[in-house]
């Protein structure tokens, strides 16, 4: 035993030279920003710490050592994190976090400023780059989405704002739903490039992203998604030739377990399922912690851009500090020899087994999973074949850090997406539910932890498709479809008993009015006539109206949307004239119209081509500035504007006895800003408009608020 | 040359015996109901036709077996079609066709009578099962999708329609849109079944069928696939263990690829975007000429039933000519001993390189594609790595022959699909281009078929996402995605160019009126008012209304519903009453109502409990008879109805000014069958009904016909 540790010695000496003299070569296998340090580290610890008997100046040099490697690991990661934090707080504060749940709302009709810029834009590629380099526990796929769509959306409006290309066939684009069909490919494209899935983008953003969906917009998510692919290729291509340096590596399928043979049979549903129902459990768990979490840092948020920065330097330090530290309480492992496909321990390249602080021979396996990029940690952690290489104990210790690091990461100021920590996450899990059930079945527990990352991410943000599609790609198993699919299923379900999918919470902690697919069951019974007596009353303008009445209400009020109402004279034999809804105009149209000094002196309606000859339909299609921006004069305020060929002559409308649940499907379903109520009672001298609902009165919690009995209806129902 | 040639004879001496042997034994191996007597028609033939030197008796008796053969062949596959068309003929009429055109309309809200019965569902079981195996050139998938739904129907409303289950819990599903969610998840698992394809089925219900989608259904269709292929899964385990006889063989991936490594490069877009292009073209072409073709069976079959039957049998006895004489036209090729992965011929099973007519050491390429069911000949087609099995000659041969087929088969009275002849002439297309550009590419001409096939199903059915997923899981090779999306998308686009869908053009023919999603442009020329004005005025009912008068209307009226109009007293001061609309009743309620003698004698509105002593919600929601059912007496026709608990109180209603495009989206985007127009002037006394709208009056054609001016306009602006 001693002869062979002074061997192992010997060999060491030896290997260290050859390890420097690695370091001095560009090696093109370590594809992570860590590898030079961790291999000086590697390289410092292979005298095994074991040897006690070795002199003290020694251990002191290697403590030495040791410190200086975690201050620079420390350094380096402090550093990136505060330039991507530094960029988001100052800069642009849209582009923190992963920017999902704003394009949801977005593609909902609800429009985040400054969402789609292209500061967001340039702060969030930089941003992201510094904070998945600076090791912290969050994934670059949502901030790839959200990438997707502002580069949609910047191509499609010509640039950015105020540097536009005036390209005339740009102005085809300019219209609300193009926009959104834009935003939608550019999130699916995001997602293919995240995980290299394209068919699993398309179903992203059509089971996640997306509110109204067509077939035309199918067609058209799958070719931007096709032609990522295909320029995904045409790169890998070109860098495999090794004409990208340390880029380059890696196929179309990211974490490939294809060459497994995937023999399950029927039995094998009950450890499926249990690996279903756990993390439907845990995925609604972390839902609901994360939903804490995310409250506590909003209250520090508030406090100031000094406050958030310190918030994601704290965590910063705190990962760093975990993942340099918690290997040294793994035991090491010896090398299983048995098994040629892996090299053991590797050392300066990315892989499996690595040594550092352990002597030659033996590997580190919690340093396998810490001290590497995330996504070598998905890939070691899903490696089929290697029953033996993970201990349990490692595995706890790895699943409990990123539980705690992924509650408190996803908050902070920096991009972040919630993939990649919910995969380490759920792949933990799944490894250890493995080796916990491994005498009762012989699915590989690479496969299990597959498995166990698929069932978190379905209970946690309630995908099923597209999170099963995205696994086929990215483990290219076509076999393991069937197992996925189960596992999904019922995590989802499970999910569903607790509480609501990731994305949902974060909308509502947002603010964001995010309208449902499906009306509350109580909103059948509220009629829509409830609603608008419960609101202050209808503002609404004639066809011919004064100038100063439409100054005061632009300044005075904040709707974005006015009936115009025509009064017609009386028919002959009629004692009262009646009046007459000629249609809705939009704010940004009032404006427009004082802006470009459409008045008249006397009251009068306007002939076709006046209209022509002040309006353009680029005008019109654009959106208008301010009030604040328009000077009236005083002798101006007394003229006329004509209304009539400005507003839109067909509104869709409700009459005032329908429910709220039939309003809010005509609402959603027809993608609404404003819905006209008109009154049931068609009597002469009455307004021909009751009121108007917007969004914000379709929502179910401001109906409650205003009507506190149907809560306790609601509740009443749910008691029985 | 002659010794070998007497080698070879004697050889085949020796081999007839044991294949003689063989017959008697169960060959596990053959899974076609052809198999056998391929087999006899192989022992037959295996003295080679070359020849020439033998007895003139041996010749003759040659020519008289290879007659019987033919016989027999022809009869038995006669009588199947016979079967099947018999069947198909007398008893369910809807159940010939593929069926995927009525679901489609069905979804869209257009009920074809007898599409989801019991009746339907046996005919189209055993019709395709005859069908099948008569060696038709049809597939099983069409009718697979349609077998899916009709259990889904029977099962949703508790069995066939004399014999339901009356349990309670099934009138959940007793509302139009859970009974579209089932058909929905039917039609998905269908696809799921036919192609193993989970994802896929999903994905065809979703892009092809479904014209209303949500979230939910998603993941219930995705529930219902994933279902099937635990169900399948779970059987193949069964049977593979030779519990099934014949049945059982093949695994969950039906024309297995993933054995290639795919190797293509940026270059390999050109043979690609070939590959799309003709297909496209292809694809169109086919649609052009099955339409042409499909008009000429509906003038024969119009002609009685007799005519049907007889158009179906000429196909059948067609179909087995060719098959059975093409194969002598091919000469004889010697096999590849260089090439151990396939024997060669394979004689008692399944599989390339069939002898039929040639000396031992020798194989006929076309009678391995012909004489073989459609989906082995599918698998022979895509086999990979066999360069040099196919002779262009055979290939040429064999896609013309199912060009023909592909037309002629169709339209017959027999349960039939379309994916499979597409397939198959797609496969023969690609795999002769594959020959043809054999100097420039390297990609293995299996593939080609397989890109072929694909390019052909885009070209004619116009779908991208689900047949992209199909051919990933019916071919499971992930790399191949990039270039069949890729082809997917140029042949769907050049199809585009020429006419719309297979499905779309059936859909026409079949009379059926499916409101597409998108308006016509002309379509925001014109009102929803001059709509109605160009009808015949709207039928209204009072609140409380005559008996006789609703008896009168419902008998000299086809119409489905009638607006209900209250006539309020005057109000203070006003010298006429104001009308007001109440809401719409649907001629099944009134039915319903004249049934349970809901009559008053005196003119007054009723209590509600009045309405619930008399109606249960079963009542309500049941499919009302008929009004020739119902018998009032002369005393009654005097008497009142109260239809104001009946109607239906907030119809969805739109203006008289709204442009007939917006008035469509709402109809469809909403799911509506009755869209009330209301007028735009609001005075005294008018009706507050303009009109009413149904799904007849908001199609493109009919609007055209009663408006021949947009027709032009239309015209104009193409011009342009």
């Amino acid at each position: 035993m001693e002869e062979d540790l002074n061997q192992s010695a010997k060999e060491t000496t030896t290997y260290n030279m050859e390890a420097q003299e690695n370091e001095v070569e560009n090696d093109p296998e370590s594809n992570s920003l860590h590898q030079p340090l961790i291999k000086r580290k590697q390289t410092l610890s292979s005298t095994p710490l074991a040897m006690v008997g070795a002199k003290v100046s020694h251990i002191e040099s290697l403590d030495y050592e040791y410190l200086m490697g975690f201050i620079f690991f420390t350094g380096v990661n402090f550093i990136l994190t505060m330039v991507a934090a530094v960029l988001c707080v100052c800069f642009a504060p849209t582009a923190a976090g992963p920017g999902i749940p704003e394009i949801k709302a977005y593609l909902n009709g609800v429009d985040t400023p400054n969402m789609f810029g292209a500061t967001t834009l340039i702060v969030k590629i930089i941003g992201s780059i510094g904070a998945v380099s600076a090791g912290l526990d969050l994934g670059k796929e949502g901030p790839l989405v959200h990438i997707g769509s502002c580069i949609a959306s910047l191509l499609g409006q010509g640039g950015p704002d105020n540097y536009r290309i005036k390209w005339c066939w740009l102005r085809y684009f300019n219209n609300d739903r193009d926009r959104r069909d834009l935003i939608t490919c550019g999130a699916s494209s995001g997602v293919c490039a995240a995980f290299k899935a394209p068919v699993g983008g398309v179903l992203f953003a059509l089971e996640e992203v997306a509110t109204w969906w067509r077939s035309a917009l199918l067609w058209r998510t799958f070719f931007s998604t096709a032609v990522v692919v295909v320029v995904l290729r045409a790169s890998m291509e070109f860098c495999n030739s090794g004409n990208c340096g340390l880029f380059g590596q890696g196929g179309l399928i990211m974490f490939d377990v294809s060459g497994v043979t995937v023999r399950y049979n029927v039995m094998d549903i009950i450890p499926v399922t249990v690996i279903g129902v756990i993390g439907g459990v845990l995925g609604s768990l972390y839902n609901y912690l994360l939903h804490k979490v995310l409250r506590l840092y909003n209250l520090i948020n508030e406090k100031g851009k000094i406050y958030k920065l310190l918030l994601s330097l704290t965590v910063s330090l705190f990962t760093s500090a975990c993942l340099y530290g918690l290997p040294f309480l793994a035991s090491c492992t010896p090398c299983d020899s048995s098994n040629p496909e892996y090299a053991c321990p590797t050392t300066g390249r990315a892989g499996n087994f690595k040594q550092f602080n352990c002597p030659t021979g033996y590997y580190n396996d919690l340093a396998t999973l810490l001290l590497t990029t995330n996504d070598d940690a998905v890939r070691n952690i899903f490696s089929t074949n290697t029953p033996k290489e993970f201990h349990i104990f490692s595995l706890i210790i790895f699943f409990a850090l990123y539980c705690i690091l992924g509650l408190f990461t996803f908050g902070i100021a920096v991009p972040s997406g919630l993939f990649l920590p919910i995969i380490l996450m759920g792949s933990a899990y799944g490894r250890i539910l493995g080796i916990a059930m491994e005498s009762y079945t012989n699915i590989d527990q690479g496969l299990y932890s597959v498995l166990g990352a698929a069932s978190l991410m379905a209970g946690s943000m309630r995908m099923t498709v597209s999170l099963c599609v995205i696994f086929l790609e990215l483990t290219n198993n076509l076999l393991l479809l069937p197992i996925t699919m189960l596992v999904l299923l019922i995590a989802k379900t499970v999910g569903d008993c607790f509480n609501p999918s990731i994305y949902e919470i974060i909308l509502d902690l947002k603010g964001l009015p995010f309208l449902d697919a499906h009306p509350e069951p109580w909103m059948r019974n509220i009629t829509v006539g409830d609603l608008a007596d419960a609101k202050p009353p209808v503002v609404t303008l004639n066809g011919i109206e004064k100038v100063g009445r439409i100054v005061d209400l632009l300044k005075n009020t904040t709707h974005n949307g006015f009936p115009v109402v025509d009064e017609e004279p009386p028919p002959v034999g009629f004692a009262i004239g009646a009046t007459k809804l000629h249609g809705i105009i939009l704010r940004g149209h009032l404006v427009l119209a004082l802006k470009k000094k459409w008045f008249l002196q006397e009251k009068r309606r306007t002939e076709e081509w006046e209209v022509c000859e002040k309006f353009t339909s680029v005008d019109l299609a654009e959106r208008q500035g301010n009030i604040e921006e328009v000077t009236v004069t005083k002798d101006e305020m007394d003229m006329n504007i004509d209304l009539h060929p400005l507003a839109n002559r067909t509104p869709y409308t409700v009459m005032e006895s329908m429910s709220v649940a039939k309003a809010l499907v005509l609402f959603r379903q027809v993608g609404l800003r404003h819905l006209l109520i008109v009154p049931e009672y068609q009597a002469a001298g009455a307004s021909p408009v009751v009121g108007i609902l917007t969004r914000q009165d379709l929502r179910a919690h401001n109906i409650l608020s205003a009507f506190p009995h149907l809560a306790k209806s609601k509740g009443r129902e749910k008691g029985n």
